[in-house]
């Protein structure tokens, strides 16, 4: 059964406008160009200018592109670090960008949070070349303030700050004077097939690749920074990419821009006030995260217990597909994602159910 | 202009079913599949199962999926190797393996062939724990007989021995007894967008991956083989992939498969046959490669020299897309690919362009 709307926080509900996208690139012959001709070129420029627009991205940032945010956890620590990372953790995803430090072959430390639980205020940090945050963690629905960001950087200015803000863009509003590099990938909030990482990197994160390049420290091949960067210029990646993903990024950032950013953050607040209410207000359902600083608006994780089968089956027949819960989460929360994809017709929907379980 | 048929040598001509292929994509709602879901395990088994079959894979291969071949070149670097790689070169792709070797801090050694020139023997190896073989020289159309990588495992036992057969699959017969590795990307043989490459490791692979980690040696991160085949055994990928790319790849190798590889590999020599023979005949254009048994039946390269120009405006008025020379070629050679996607009629039509050109 095909089911009317995705609630699974990735991959998630397309944007509404992607299936049309995908029949204009078909009859432009898009998946068929060449990523060294200038039609290339111009999709290219098209979607790093889009992304600049919808995330008021400064200058200073250069937009890259990966396969995968997974990936784009090696290329920073790669790229980025000699030795030492500090990663901060409140669930399963900031776990696993510190297992990818440690798998490189760094001494690397995690800052770690129960379950449910988020960074509100600035932990301590050990001496470091770069801090990792999850501004978004997607299996427990916990966000790490932009404060706080903004905190740590101000308490370790001479250390990286990269923000993995996966399930989060292009909602939040982040202050760049206080990360250096953050990426996201396109199958959750922007609504598009999988398959895509977009890697956004300041010049201080140049200089650090040049200078550990410099001092003969491997930092990739094809898709170390400086590679990246020599055909990003170029407005090229290095290889042959994942040309229909950079068309269609490109085609719904100006479909969200026409729209406008401020509307979608307006939206994105107040489907989570509404999904959050039904939890808050039910008598067997609550929200899974309880301190409300450090809830997500965009990955909303209710706390279902043992209705978790039952409310999950519900939701299928109305034609609603949840996310599970995430790991050992599993039996006792479910997740809905709360992307520019899903109206509020649909949250209201799906609060009603939620409240009308019983 | 849209032009009728694209012989540029990847990305290339879609094969003729991908587009009805995208549009029931979009019914079933693939692109929003969760990559941990038992239908994306399903796409997964069917494209492995596809692969195998078309490329008559041994039980003792396991097929794996990253983004491009260029990756695969990485991985098979890291993966594969301490601290030396021998590397065949014909051409700018067989160079680019190579330096990507040295990118990564091995000692590796380059054979090369002046352009134009392949392998029709096999050169003496220095000691090294890989040799990697171009089997189909993209830049240059040129071709190493199967033979050839036949006789070099012979004298090199303890090797493994890496294939690129990026721009050839699934046309050629492969030994896979005299291979350990091999990979190619969807955008050219298959017909498919680009954003995906296949990588084929053995087992001896896999032990020497095991070897190297349990030495403390960095193999990667979430691509290094033990991840990938540690995912693969359960039809997943260890990141969110390109799940269209592998949905399309495992439809289009079943429509392969019912036509029959035979009749494509059949086709694939009729075409080329029509193609060398139509630039031999010709007073003022030649094959660009000179020797018979080291050119290539799935890139045809054209030495226009001062025609080049003319006749590349030539074929785009006929709605051909010629592929440009590559690199320093670019002002005295064009590049045909000669693919599934290509059908005799559009090769016929292509010779008849050339043959009539003067």
């Amino acid at each position: 059964m095909k089911l009317n709307i995705n609630f699974n926080p990735g991959p998630s509900q397309l944007y509404f406008t992607v299936p049309d996208h995908i029949r204009q690139a078909l009859r432009e012959g898009v998946p068929s160009l060449s990523h060294r001709s200038s039609a290339f070129e111009k999709i290219f420029a098209e979607a790093v200018e889009n992304i600049r627009a919808l995330l008021s991205l400064p200058a200073s940032y250069s937009v890259l592109f990966c396969s995968s945010a997974t990936e784009i956890w090696e290329r920073i620590i790669q790229n980025l670090t000699a030795e030492h990372s500090v990663h901060l953790s409140a669930g399963a995803f900031g776990r696993r960008f510190y297992d990818t430090a440690v798998q490189l072959g760094r001494k690397s430390v995690v800052v770690e949070k129960p379950m449910g639980e988020g960074f509100s205020k600035a932990p301590e940090i050990p001496p470091t070349e770069l801090v990792a945050i999850t501004h978004n963690e997607t299996s427990t629905g916990v966000t790490t303030p932009t404060e706080v960001i903004r905190s740590i950087k101000n308490s370790n200015p001479s250390c990286l700050i990269a923000v993995d803000a996966v399930s989060s863009l292009p909602y939040p509003r982040f202050d760049y004077e206080s990360i250096d590099t953050l990426f996201f990938s396109v199958q959750k909030g922007f609504g598009l097939p999988a398959g895509l990482g977009v890697w956004l990197v300041n010049e201080k994160c140049m200089e650090k690749e040049e200078h550990l390049r410099s001092r003969g420290h491997v930092t990739g091949s094809y898709h170390n920074l400086s590679s990246l960067l020599k055909h990003a210029k170029k407005n090229q990646t290095p290889e042959t990419p994942n040309v229909m993903g950079i068309y269609l990024l490109a085609k719904v950032s100006a479909d969200m821009l026409r729209r406008s950013i401020e509307i979608l953050r307006r939206e994105t607040e107040y489907k989570a006030a509404v999904l959050y209410n039904a939890l808050e207000q039910h008598k067997e359902l609550a929200p899974f995260v309880k301190q409300n600083t450090v809830r997500s608006p965009t990955v909303i994780v209710a706390e279902t217990g043992t209705h978790t089968a039952t409310l999950y089956n519900r939701l299928v027949e109305h034609g609603i597909q949840p996310g599970e819960g995430y790991g050992r989460l599993n039996t006792t929360t479910l997740r809905f994602a709360n992307f520019p994809a899903h109206s509020k017709e649909q949250a209201e929907q799906l609060a009603d159910i939620l409240t009308n379980y019983a």
